[in-house]
């Protein structure tokens, strides 16, 4: 008997998935391991596989098969329905975008990329300026094809890539909430710890003691060694397919805390990727439902589960452990105080939980504005500045630790940033319902078993892959539609339970 | 104006290249980076990538492209003829071995792999020879098919896959000429150094200090660590393209040489790659011209030179400095001694010089017989220890250390042990050619100064890639044809100057 169309779709992206994982490798290897000199080399083999992907994904033998499939697909059960659905939004995503503006993309975004590195070193924004010219030039082109196709409005385009389901009336909406209470919070929490003292860790954490001290807590979460590493890189990020997950973090030997939770982020992402039904493993189905939830994973491990009261009385005595870190710094009390400290930084990367929505809201407004033509790059270091002062009260004293302080729009990622608000939205919302249904969670997370968490997330989300809309997963997980509720409930009742 | 057949070709020849250097990425990443739980994983990224390289370069647009631009040659080149003729060969080669074939072949040779483990493992050949068998039928059919496609002998078209060029009239010649002096010369040595008393170098040797000494030594060779990278693996190999070279070894914390001759095989093997026509590195006449000369390099460099007088008096202080090791055995009398010493191990890898080619026409004759069906699988290891009582005098206590002893064939490399012996005699000629127009050779390699070496060879040798047939290449920077001559005598020079 020969195989059905939709048994063929499958076999078609098993090789679409053996692409993926051996692209995934080649960043990972020249973020970590690949000698300097091999940079130009390493970017013609990623685009070359790339091209080859697209051109895999955009077939007419591909178009014809899912048109088949979906004229017979009576006989399909629940997942492969959903799976035929993935693949054709692959495709459509693909066949938008011609395979000429992604190799223009990807040379303009190597060069910003660089461009941006070396803007930072000089602090001197005009070196950067015209190269993100060029890639909102093209990003733009990219955003009105994909518009076209997915009947959407460009900036929505660019987020469906990213997060499918979701658009911009919903971060609208999530925004607009957010920023009607969280500037009052902030100033009321503020207030409220201005009498705190807190003793700061000094010290050398040398890598290979902070290492040890992460992989442990890597194991206890459930990350598992013999299906994936840990390394060093200049930026944290997770790279691989289920089966094969690497992670990397950056040690800093004057910090103990930006190492640890910056591999805590990645390991959120790792813990959902190894929730995916491995039945499905090297289909789309079985993939992410797309960065909001990944940075819902990613946050909810890093800010907070890695914030709370509990972790750190887990966290306390590893630390004297693996640091022989002793004295009243090092106490329970103080680590609170330090790691629930909100401090309206400039820096998005350091911002706590509670200001850290304003830094996305920040960028969605101008990353908008950028694309549709309203703002000139020229522009971009006064508008952020007037921005800032709105929004956190200070401007940033040179354009490093401004606008050029994230590297996404360099890269291309018009559209990421709500992904990271969407995210901390998404993770209180998954919290509530997981205190609810686990109501011993802080017991557990101070013994350092993490296996019930993961077990919840797994059975209530991770374990669907992407077989729901994002909306629908959602409101299964949580028992609520998206909503910036749970988060506001959360940061109140963490940061100003006591006051009235 | 639109690109010509040959300029076409060329495109889609750097699309390879980049396939070839993803795949040598995955494969390096297997050995030393990847975490032991994903080797099926990775088994399925590396089949995928190769399936989809063998279908790139057998598309009737290739065979129509190369027809085209053959046609019309007139206004090509010699590098851009014989880049066309390297082309052919690679798709003739292709296009005779069914991609079905490939595939079976491939999963086969993964599971004899296994099993070869275990059987060393367990001293059990029995466990072994059905997957033995399984592959041996393959590379039967495949040894067939390119027989058939490029008018061959079956035997011959296998070794045409590794050195092109060279057949089996070449390769008996050249067992028949050592075959006839060897015995003889090594009995010679032997007594000759009956009589010497050789210090053993005791001690833990840790792998930082090993390393440390091989990354120096490389150095001084010309290895780019800016372009390249040295780790460990359970055997060494080299991998990776022009641009990205990595090579690996194994350090035994018990011998400081293991670990350096390997890293000095392999660094010839890399020196031999990034000495290839800078401007022809993603096409196939900038490429190695075949297994033979690849042997040839890395023979050179850890045989012939690694084990030189001059190399030892340049090795003596380093090993002094890197491993504080004093005393008698540690003198550069000793250390020549230890170096030279002709043992008539049974072990290949073990070898020394004058005995290696024994070696290898063991494995050549045993190989023949299996792969014509004039020896069966069962009874190899009795084959093999006959083999060996009337090479070297003496039975293997096992199979480990008889038959089993190297992977080749477990792999399916059927054909590629005659390249380890061509090579040494090959290395043998280059010396020969090289002391003569470099007549201050010995006090160079004394001082650590390799780059006159390198200079000569990448002048004579490396910098032709695959632009000449392989006996024209020798010829060229021989100034002899290939003949096992200068083999027989510089082995002569160095173990029986002082016999009359």
């Amino acid at each position: 008997m020969s195989a059905t169309p939709y048994q063929q779709l499958e076999q078609e992206w098993r090789r679409l998935h053996a692409f993926r994982g051996a692209l995934s490798l080649l960043r990972w290897d020249a973020a970590v391991m690949m000698p300097r000199g091999s940079a130009e080399l390493r970017g013609e083999q990623v685009a070359a596989l790339e091209t080859e992907y697209h051109a895999l994904l955009t077939t007419p033998k591909i178009t014809r098969l899912l048109d088949r499939a979906k004229a017979n697909s009576q006989g399909l059960e629940d997942w492969q329905l959903a799976n035929l659905r993935e693949m054709q939004r692959q495709r459509d995503h693909a066949i938008a975008t011609p395979v000429m503006l992604i190799s223009r993309l990807a040379k303009a975004t190597a060069r910003a990329e660089n461009s941006w590195a070396q803007a930072r070193r000089e602090n001197n924004f005009a070196l950067f300026a015209p190269h993100l010219d060029e890639v909102l030039m093209l990003v733009r082109d990219k955003a009105a094809l994909l518009g076209q196709a997915l009947n959407l409005p460009a900036y929505d385009a660019l987020v469906d890539e990213f997060s499918p389901g979701i658009g911009t009336a919903d971060i609208d909406g999530l925004f607009k909430a957010l920023s009607r209470k969280l500037p009052g919070m902030i100033r009321a929490a503020s207030e409220a710890q201005s009498g705190q003292e807190v003793l700061p860790l000094i010290g050398k954490f040398s890598s290979s003691r902070q290492r040890a001290l992460v992989v442990e807590i890597m194991k206890a979460i459930g990350f598992s060694f013999e299906r994936g590493r840990l390394d060093e890189s200049e930026h944290p990020f997770t790279e691989g397919v289920a089966g094969d997950m690497r992670i990397t973090t950056r040690f800093d030997a004057a910090d103990p805390f930006t190492g640890l939770l910056g591999a805590m982020h990645e390991t959120g992402h790792a813990m959902y990727d190894l929730g995916m039904p491995l039945a499905w493993r090297d289909q789309p189905v079985g993939r992410d439902r797309g960065m909001a939830l990944e940075e819902s994973q990613s946050l909810l491990l890093e800010m907070i589960i890695g914030r709370s009261a509990p972790f750190l009385r887990y966290l306390q005595p590893l630390l004297q452990k693996h640091y022989g870190a002793t004295g009243p710094e090092w106490e329970f009390a103080n680590l609170h105080l330090l790691m629930t400290r909100v401090r309206r930084s400039l820096i998005r990367v350091d911002a706590d939980e509670m200001s850290y929505s304003l830094h996305i809201m920040q960028r969605y407004d101008i990353e908008k504005q950028l694309l549709a033509g309203k703002l000139a790059v020229r522009d971009l270091p006064e508008a952020w500045n007037a921005g800032m002062e709105q929004r956190f009260g200070s401007r940033p004293a040179g354009t490093v630790d401004g606008c050029l302080q994230d590297m996404h729009w360099a890269i291309g990622s018009f559209g990421y940033f709500p992904s990271y608000a969407l995210g901390l939205v998404i993770a209180a919302q998954l919290w509530e319902a997981l205190r609810t249904e686990l109501p011993e969670v802080d017991t557990l997370i101070e013994r350092g078993e993490f296996a019930p968490i993961f077990g919840w997330l797994r059975d209530n989300m991770h374990g669907f892959g992407a077989k729901l809309p994002i909306k629908d997963l959602i409101k299964q997980a949580s028992g609520q539609a998206l909503s910036a509720n749970a988060l506001l409930r959360y940061l109140q009742g963490k940061y100003l339970a006591e006051t009235p």
